[in-house]
């Protein structure tokens, strides 16, 4: 793929010392959490953006917030840039390194320090995953409530990075939403706290600032997140329409009448096909669109939400309506929907945009997304959280040809801009990274941008931490 | 009383400049927006923050941000300090002035921009009051969450300003996470909007730290706020118990069994007895403590919640379970509630605390209060957002007694270091303010205060933006 995003130019002096910084990052964690051999960088070269790689200085992999704190005081004497890393499963090439960081990656700090359910709330090291939260709890009644589809390996840091939200978001809310508390070490190594299991913090909210900022303002070591309780029962219900501005205007007409179900997903005719051969969740072929709209709670519940839902989508002309009759069929549906990435890269390459929209532009913006790749002559299937407006239009391409990939890298633009345009934003819950961080300019205005960057410096003035992202390289303050 | 809270010494060439400065700001509102006679000063110089006043330079009450700016512009270009007001409602002297300040006041910005049903959101300009933006849909279906119990005067302004709550913000969450984006004045005038009507905002989260940072990062004058679909039905229901470390235990295990309710608010004997006669709410006066828990949906869910929540209440010996039998009773069990501190207020003189704990140390705090006011040979009347912890201790005093009032005070502080100490915050609703501003020492350590201040530097580096306020005048950065 040609490489359309430039990266920052390497520090020259700190490559002619690469030895020497291994050898004293050696003595900051044990032997076997350091990573130098170019073979074993590999793994760390790229993230869940593939178009781009770039091998690391080192990677290290601390246990403890003590070592963390010692190697961001190592980094920040000499200059060092640093990416943190979680899982690696960024989709907008958040955690995607230079040749002259060191990759500080948490996926080693696994530890459920504490679980509290007379607080309701859970305290882990940044470096657990998603769903394994929800796990330890799910015994008891309880759960995590932000669902990324990447859940099994994302990792709670990662999650706070980018303010990572899922399917099951529209009723429960973001990360933001969910995090009570972060231990997180600044670039100078020192440790604070923000937050905590009481309600709002004094002073500024720089939980907040933090939850989304994408590794730039600190390393995030330890988070307390809230607990939730299980619902009664949940069940997802299939809507087919005949065309996906039907299925569109349905969604915008069920949250304009206050309805918020806890979750309304979107597939149009392309990502249907490709789940269903996928997962056999049995969604309808012989329609356009499909929305999979789960409600929860008692039966007499359910069966109000659904009532309301189903009356809209009939003045949609919705023209199959499919309820899940027993729990395996449920955990298909949803089979199906969350593995709607993994199933299209089996068919091609894609590249998986993250813009969100006002939910009254949503048939607009659907129309005009397949009049931008049919112009690029590209395939594109869409599958996302319709019900918060937030769009992942899947563009499909061979990564092996560059004209092809520059294509899809060109349309992906078209269709952000578009987005930002119809009146939302660039990205939704993958984050800005270095995939839309040129396109930054086109969300804001200078004064904008300048205040952001003079936040940024609040906390890390000389850019050492993560610092090809989220800013357009050019203009920086 | 005396005065324990020190203030910023007023800066003399500033004081010396009064009536040229006046002249200038003549040029930039309208006439009648413009307040400088000593005499119409008065109602300035204080807020709901009684025990301290001072008697500001200039007010300007502008219509338009584009006023809003030209003032900022000015005062930045002369360093002239600027205190930002609501309706001067704050209880923890949010918008008290200082002598050398212009107060910048939003009261004339009343302007509801915008109601979109489609995205479930409204656009108002920052001096509308929170109960005019229900009013404004109500008929439609519609009303906004947060409910401060001030909400009849207070501005949407002012709750994003202090991250107001209220009654009903168990379920619905705070100001924060019912704000959408603003339109925001920087303190050299430069316009800039966070957030919008799509889901998040690409880079960092500017909008949540704005969100409570007591008007020292900028004057917002527009806000975009969500709007939700009135429930089915809703029903307060009185739990009166025998002791308030039941009722207290009783929160705590509803929260911690994962139910929750719109509201759990509390109230012990003294302000039971306070509220009923102002009210005549129907509360039982033969218990030490009563929770008012509203359910809402139809009537069968509200029936399934309320069978789990008198289940654990009769763990807990709760004495009373009183469903309120028509709208009419239902609206004077909330018109004593929300009377509360009024009601106080014909009784004695008080200070209303605002610290918030973990909610497994509720009845350990309750307990401990009444020691410490006990110590002081002081009343104290709780009542208080149980579910979320956030406590409200009415301290009761004579405002003319400089030694009740110090020892008033002096109560108070200790109270907010044991809600500290117990894993809690000096401030769930009301802010840090100047009340408050001295305590930050003893909720943070130096590290976490120091990025604070950074933070705020990066909006405002001389500090001219209520610079009396949060943070403790030693050790500034």
């Amino acid at each position: 793929m040609s490489e359309a995003i430039q990266f920052l130019e390497p520090n020259a002096a700190i490559l002619s010392r690469r030895r020497e910084i291994v050898a004293d990052l050696a003595e900051l964690v044990p032997a076997e959490r350091l990573v130098h051999e170019p073979v074993e960088l590999v793994p760390f070269e790229t993230d869940g953006f593939l178009a781009y790689r770039r091998r690391p200085l080192a990677v290290v992999l601390p246990e403890t917030t003590a070592q963390v704190a010692a190697v961001m005081k190592y980094c920040h004497r000499y200059g060092i840039p640093v990416v943190p890393r979680g899982a690696g499963t960024s989709l907008s090439g958040g955690a995607i390194p230079q040749e002259d960081a060191v990759v500080l990656g948490l996926s080693a700090m696994t530890r459920i320090i504490d679980v509290d359910y007379a607080n309701r709330c859970a305290t882990v090291q940044a470096g657990v995953t998603n769903l394994s939260i929800s796990d330890a709890v799910g015994a008891d009644g309880f759960f995590y409530a932000p669902d990324p589809s990447s859940q099994l390996a994302c990792t709670i840091g990662g999650n706070i990075g980018m303010n990572s939200g899922g399917a099951h978001c529209l009723k429960y809310g973001v990360t933001t939403n969910n995090l009570l508390g972060v231990k997180m070490v600044l670039v100078d190594g020192t440790v604070i706290e923000l937050g905590g299991k009481a309600l709002d913090a004094a002073g500024y909210d720089l939980l907040g600032l933090v939850c989304g900022s994408e590794g730039q303002l600190g390393i995030v070591t330890e988070a307390t997140v809230r607990l939730l309780a299980k619902p009664e029962g949940a069940r997802p219900v299939l809507f087919g329409f005949d065309s996906a501005e039907a299925a569109g205007s349905c969604v915008a007409d069920v949250i304009g009448a206050g309805i918020v179900p806890v979750a309304i997903e979107f597939m149009d005719k392309p990502a249907i096909e490709i789940c269903e051969a996928f997962a056999h969740a049995g969604y309808p072929l012989d329609v356009e669109a499909l929305l999979i709209v789960e409600v929860e709670g008692s039966d007499a519940e359910m069966e109000a939400m659904l009532a309301s839902i189903v009356e809209i989508a009939k003045r949609h002309g919705v023209k199959t309506v499919r309820e899940s009759q027993s729990a395996t069929e449920a955990a298909l549906i949803w089979k199906g929907r969350k593995s709607a990435f993994g199933a299209t890269g089996r068919i091609a390459d894609y590249i998986c945009m993250d813009g969100t929209v006002p939910l009254s532009q949503l048939a607009y913006v659907l129309r005009k997304t397949s009049e931008i790749t049919d112009r690029y002559g590209l395939r594109v299937a869409n599958v996302f959280h319709a019900g918060d407006g937030n769009m992942h239009p899947l563009i499909l391409y061979n990564i092996n040809d560059p004209d092809d990939a520059a294509r899809a890298e060109a349309a992906g633009m078209e269709i952000l801009k578009l987005c930002v345009d119809a009146g939302g934003c660039l990205t939704g819950e993958h984050g800005v990274g270095i995939e839309k961080r040129d396109l930054m300019r086109h969300q804001y205005a200078d004064a904008d941008l300048a205040q952001q960057m003079a936040v940024r410096a609040a906390f890390d003035p000389a850019w050492i931490l993560n610092p090809s992202k989220v800013f357009p390289l050019e203009g920086r303050s």
